[in-house]
């Protein structure tokens, strides 16, 4: 299996509801360095899982809308704890939708390659120097 | 599949047994710094994989039987290479036992929740910035 | 010159007022991963500039009152941009308010030491994988 | 599964062929720091995955050919794009090979162990401190 | 004295000329992450010392000229080895020059600011995990 | 004044005499990942501050006598706490001592230059992911 990851970041407020939070639960912030991996069984015609300049400008489209934001009044997060590992699915779900309307080009995707495209992707995002979360799935 | 991973550290004194090791074999020491990560295929109701702060403080208990020591003389290790990646398994004995207690809450031991709680667990040592070693199963 | 450095780290909520920081007027977040050195022309008679335990717990005490805040809220910051450069100073002044008190030790103030104690100090925090600020100053 | 992992690198000069790669389609150049992490699911009779000294030994013996390089300049890599991706994979079959002529002892491979060896291998180049690329399988 | 530091990299081809160099005096290439810390003895009005976005924007401005070059073939580089610290110097020369004219804002400059503007600069490449290189300088 | 910094690391046991040691006066050990940076005004003839290939090659011959050791056992050591900042000291002495000797080449020295070879060094060794300490001097 051959896999690429590229490397962007956000900077976001939010707070957390439930008790397990301890003074989580007040409004604060994190910096999510955020790590997207990309996986292939094979490597495409160009000899690539995916180009490593497209990869970078996808995610930096995905992480643009949290980007300095507070999470708390996001539409899309209403009644959500936005936990760290929930934020990596979320934007796993995210990219997965930009690969399926084909911003990493045909080869990305099962239907537009003829060995399958993408596979699976992994989402991880850094919280701290002592803590980060994953999200990884196969890819539709 | 999520995960949430954290990070510590110790620091120990060790000599090996065999000639594979060479002046490795002298009473040396190293400094652990100890990756734990844990794995759910879903977040549980509080919408997190484990909460970062209980994991941080049951990795913390699991460590300091283990820091500031010379492992050449822990009755637990007679007769034993304490190697990164041996040491590894021991971590993960270890942390596996305490959540089975229920150290991390009911939602994280496969009993306690509606989903199977948490699905495996990984515990990587890094020795030095050349050279690391991890050992992960799944947990009961 | 000897020097001795310690991290740790704070999540905190603020936004900033200024046409300059763009989408940062917004009120976002960050992850501030913090690094104190101390400084000093020699050894004290232990063999150290400051014993490393002691300087992680002051440094823990004196984020502590900053960790999971949103600074907008925060009285002694009213009406000033809680830059990262800015917060280095702030928390330079409140590390050097705890050494000239003596929770360093002695050993660790002009006063209380034959050589000078520590001589200078620097504080970093790091907002992200490509951006960190720092303040240094001499001790008084 | 148990594991070890080391670390070395190589700086090379390479040119891309094909629309997709951009301004990487001049000859320009890389530094790849190179992770190997060997995998098995027992420990050997001394206690390891394999010996760490032994391992970054055959890791430096199997970059040495290609740094220092311009990979545009060598037969083996003749009509290929040597992406990142592709040299995981190169680097992979190489170290496989020198595990398989007994490198890294008899314990290592498959037959001349009781456990059945190293299981499989996972290469991870990294291009810069915000894109890497793996090539991971079992061993024959 | 504060600072802020940004972070961004190339990739580049070069050769060296001089038997000091050894197996570098063939064609090979490097990825360099470069940091280019800002400093001043005062914050500015906005509380900074020089906007983080604008310090990464002009930063990119300056790389964007070397980047997947061959830098054997640039006419400023014509006859000088092209090594680490040599072009630290260079780097900083150009970014320099774009302070002086403005490109960091009025405040950035010795004139423009009551209190002096930026005072030093020094910037960092990184061409491996064992070894980097920096230029340090007053500006003008 | 420009820079050259490279990195190697060792594994020692030691131990600590004096209360304010805590649990460290016990026999324990440490990874140091070791960093030294080579300073001069001006690049030599080649455009080097020094060889990276050669810096590297006498930081291992410093390190070595030191690495996979108990330092309480070193004649060297007798009655002194080997704390990281008293390594970094003595670290950067067996270094000067080999300048001087000209293991660096005769532009290294300020005999041996026209411009006064190298000015100063710093030796910082990385005891963890949370405490590093240094040393830094003037070079005779």
């Amino acid at each position: 299996m051959y896999s690429v990851t590229v490397r962007d970041h956000i900077m976001i407020a939010h707070s957390f509801v439930g008790e397990v939070f301890g003074p989580a639960q007040r409004l604060h912030g994190a910096t999510f360095v955020c790590d997207v991996e990309f996986r292939r069984a094979k490597l495409d015609a160009d000899g690539i899982v995916v180009d490593i300049g497209r990869a970078l400008a996808v995610l930096r489209q995905v992480l643009e809308p949290l980007n300095y934001r507070n999470l708390d009044d996001e539409p899309d997060f209403r009644g959500r704890n936005t936990t760290t590992e929930f934020l990596c699915a979320e934007i796993f779900r995210r990219i997965a939708a930009r690969i399926a309307e084909g911003a990493l080009g045909p080869a990305a995707t099962r239907d537009g390659s003829g060995d399958g495209g993408l596979a699976s992707m992994k989402v991880t995002l850094h919280e701290s120097h002592v803590a980060w979360a994953s999200y990884e799935a196969a890819l539709p």
